[in-house]
């Protein structure tokens, strides 16, 4: 046996027991006649007393150690005479009777502290060394423990956990997908499922009524700063619903796992806003409502002042950061530098300081009377000591600026606290969305998202305002999740697919299996998927999904512990029927 | 709202209460001026009654309606009349109001009853209506269960559930790889994990101390009759323990799955036998223990009696058929056949019948005396009235065939109840296997099981002899999982690549990655692996996996329900620098 507790377990009530424990060596010192070391497991860490004058050899043995050795260890528990508030076994010590090495350690390439001194890179390479450390051990278990209180809970609603497979079919619809070779059927591939769709449509026409799974998606894409290969998700599907139904399910599932997981009680029933209002206040699908600093248009109020910018902008509108009237010009040319940044695109900032003696100033005085600022401050519900600030140009682009702008501001005034939760709905998301280039309308979420009843006349004569019924979980201005009620009606599905500007005959092949499916009886249904790493991360405080992650990719999706993707024998290639096609770009590589 | 209540909800207690239900259409009979719909969903069926004296227009409607049909209804409960006691509503029924049709439906191709007229083929084509099946959705109901029972318990017993990951690496060891080709690392390949051995031996030496994941592995091999190219673990691994720790542990697992899936208490401690007395008393490492009949030798005993086939023999050894002394020459004959079925390939049927008036009489009567044949039935401790049936040949394919003889004559006998559960670990497993065509040693069960301590000391001069901690949990004559203590010290690891023939550096290259792991203070640490389809299906009573996968593949590969594999274009293998080298057997295809 290697141990008779953990190193977390051992508390006053033990002392005088005799105890084994195994264990990593954390720290070592030497104080005097005694070596005390630190012995750290999963659990936590205990302290070892080495007593070189009752047990002299012993005590150098324990001097030979290094960190991070793995040893076993026999002795008695006993008061710590200078106690260690600060953790859990902080009251006790194990005066150290025998020891034995189980393993040794080269010396690792970075400390193993929450304040490491090792790299990104170097950490991901050695990311087996990196899992030890308290803080990214503590991430992997705060998402053990997500994953178990979401089963708990949707199993308490009596969804079915079922498993849908990996090895799929490729589909020209979306990103890219993954492919997978077939050897027993020459020339032909699997693909790797970029989210379980059509499988759980395909189990409501199953009658299972109410399926989940925690399961992996993969996308082929080229990969941005905080985007993986593979990734997993949270997906439910539900029958015989409609939309609140699944609104009010989930918003169970989110407070169940704020409270067990975060303890957070969140009271009511979560805000819903409408997509329309949600970029309107926010310039965004998912808006940051920790704090307010709704966007306020100003476009009708500014025209005609002589100030062209305004006069020429399709869109003006502000914001009221509160108390800020005292900002200085360096403050303020910092913010106008953030909004001129390429990734943001304003062309400039305007401002007006509401002064605390009632009196404005402005970036704009020249063009408008300290009255019509007044009123603008008035608009804009601002109070003496505000500072009001102001983006016009493009609806669009300007709004986004502005969402940016107030982001910062929120940062800047800390509104933005880690530790506090605003979850939202966002409802009503356009149906469709007009591509530029394509000059065709695509699915904002799927092909099979239903439209709302009240606007399927328009599906003929303004396609562009038909309202889905579509939504998306916001939690502190991310996007946790979202899904839709499914077209479950063949007619509407065909209606659809005209729109979207698919031939019969290109429905068909594209999405003839589930049609044909559909055809059997098929149930009102409609569903979500949860990004579980992103969830997962917001509940751990971090804003990287790679931290929630025990073995991730790079940004170029290389696993750079095992060295992979790699190459393979050219007998394997062969089996596959496949040969190397590279082309001189990266031959050259 | 599409419903108050589910289909398999309304009591008695509800009589009076005015409910909405949707559902499919299970069944339509039209008794005089009444019409009767069986409406059904997951929850159960609940009996509808159109009365045509008082809703003549609803009864004529719902006399249109086809089989799977998806309706809504509403109307007031009432006590049946004529009540079944056979399903959990019957004894009420609906008398219908009002009622919509959701969804109409094509007639299905083949009938939605436990007792369908749907071949294999086609219900696999239309797996989404298979699943409506009662007895198919129970069965992936039970999956659910079994994942969730699995969870529970590994959670209570501090066990962390981590995500590794898909995307990993191709090594030459074992069987076939799936790879996904890279097109961001052009050239380069990713493989689909065969099982997460490497990530959870890493994870150990991470300090994660216990780690499980239900976890989909993919194996490229040519399919077997109940193998599936993508198919699920349970996936364990433990630090600071050694074989018991670990055996007990999953022995606990095993009891807790036992008694909430399937309310069996089983007592006392699993059986334990090695595997050199399993060869030798059931002539398999995975033996069905529900019942004895038991290998007896006779090699001895039966030697030099002129009898060519025993004196020639290696091995000769008999099991006792308890009270099949009456077997018929028909049913001798019929046993002799199968026994010399190629698969099985014993050369014939050696039987003594101890008749139950104490005489015998044996296919070997010419070369024994009576007492000789009472000396062997004594042996073999047969009683007046049982058969002894006796093979002999090369020691291997014997004990084989003697086992396949073993486990008709318990199918014959009524021994293997499918509600009879008999677990046990076989323990012992030799550590490497010699191979004939290799001319060398290749591991069991693979390169980083450690050897018992007792026999390390034979790795030089008889490696076949040493033994492994590694052992297998059985069930009803099915492996259910199996695993080992590995080995976490350098110096051993380097001996066992050794033996196995490798050399240094090939060792390096391989699995060079997991030993420089093992430097940095690996813990002593084993684990187990189960297969959770075939653990499902022994909890389901049924012989085969695809029974509990919800949409399975064909014994080709194929999923004949979304046709894949399939073609992918041009442009999709141009992206991944890929080009198709069909061999021409498989362009004649």
């Amino acid at each position: 046996m290697y141990r008779t507790h953990t190193c977390g377990e051992l508390r006053i009530n033990h002392v005088n027991e005799t105890v084994t424990l195994s264990g990593w060596v954390q720290k070592i010192r030497n104080l005097g006649g005694m070596t005390f070391i630190d012995l750290r497991d999963r659990y936590g860490i205990t302290q070892l007393v080495f007593n070189s004058e009752t047990h002299q050899e012993l005590c150098n043995q324990a001097r030979e150690l290094g960190r991070e050795y793995v040893i076993q260890i026999e002795g008695n528990v006993a008061e710590r005479s200078n106690k260690n508030t600060k953790i859990p076994t902080g009251e006790i010590e194990i005066l150290v009777d025998q020891f034995t090495i189980l393993n040794s350690s080269e010396l690792p390439p970075f400390t193993i502290e929450d304040d490491t001194d090792g790299g990104d890179e170097l950490r991901m390479k050695y990311r087996y060394l990196d899992l030890r450390r308290n803080m990214v051990r503590k991430n992997l278990e705060l998402r053990h423990r997500m994953g178990f209180e979401v089963r708990n809970y949707l199993n308490s609603q009596n969804f079915i956990e079922t498993e849908t497979p990996v090895l799929i079919k490729s589909t020209p619809e979306g990103a890219r997908d993954f492919v997978v070779p077939s050897r027993m059927q020459p020339g032909q591939f699997y693909a790797l499922p970029q989210s379980p769709q059509v499988f759980k449509q395909l189990l409501m026409v199953a009658g299972f009524d109410r399926y989940f799974q925690i399961v992996k998606c993969f996308r082929d894409e080229d990969l941005r700063a905080d985007r993986q290969p593979e990734f997993t998700q949270i997906d439910c599907e539900m029958s015989f619903v409609d939309q609140e139904d699944i609104l009010n399910t989930f918003e169970g599932l989110a407070k169940h796992l704020f409270k067990t997981l975060r303890d957070v009680e969140i009271e009511g029933d979560f805000p819903r806003l409408s997509y329309e209002d949600a970029m309107k206040y926010y310039g965004s699908d998912k808006p940051d409502v920790r704090f307010g600093m709704k966007f306020v248009e100003l476009s009708d109020l500014v025209k005609e002042s002589g100030f062209k910018i305004f006069d020429e902008a399709e869109y003006v509108g502000g914001i009221c950061a509160e108390g800020c009237a005292g900002y200085t010009r360096k403050q303020l040319d910092k913010l106008t530098d953030f909004v001129k940044k390429p990734q943001i695109g304003a062309t400039g900032l305007i401002y007006i300081k509401y002064n605390t003696d009632g009196t404005v100033k402005s970036s704009v005085d020249k063009f408008f009377s300290s009255e019509k600022l007044l009123e603008i401050c008035g608009s804009a519900n601002a109070k003496p000591g505000d500072l009001v600030l102001i983006l016009a140009g493009v609806r669009k682009k300007t709004l986004t600026a502005l969402c940016e702008l107030r982001l910062e501001m929120g940062e800047q005034l800390g509104l933005r606290d880690k530790n506090k939760f605003s979850p939202l709905w966002v409802v009503d998301f356009p149906l469709l969305e007009w591509d530029e280039d394509a000059q065709r309308f695509f699915a904002m979420h799927h092909p099979f998202t239903s439209p709302k009843k009240e606007d399927i006349h328009l599906l003929d004569e303004a396609p562009g305002k038909v309202r889905a019924n579509a939504y998306d979980l916001v939690i502190n201005g991310v996007e946790i999740g979202g899904g839709s009620i499914r077209i479950f009606n063949d007619e509407l599905q065909q209606k659809m697919f005209s729109v979207l500007g698919f031939s019969p005959e290109e429905a068909e092949e594209q999405f003839g299996f589930l049609m044909n499916a559909f055809k059997y009886g098929a149930p009102p249904h409609g569903g979500v998927a949860f990004g579980f790493d992103r969830w997962v991360s917001l509940f751990a405080g971090i804003d990287s999904i790679r931290d929630v992650i025990a073995f991730p990719k790079n940004n170029a999706g290389r696993d750079v512990m095992i060295d992979s993707p790699s190459q393979v024998s050219s007998e394997q290639l062969e089996e596959l029927n496949l040969a190397l096609k590279l082309k001189e770009a990266a031959l050259n590589k």
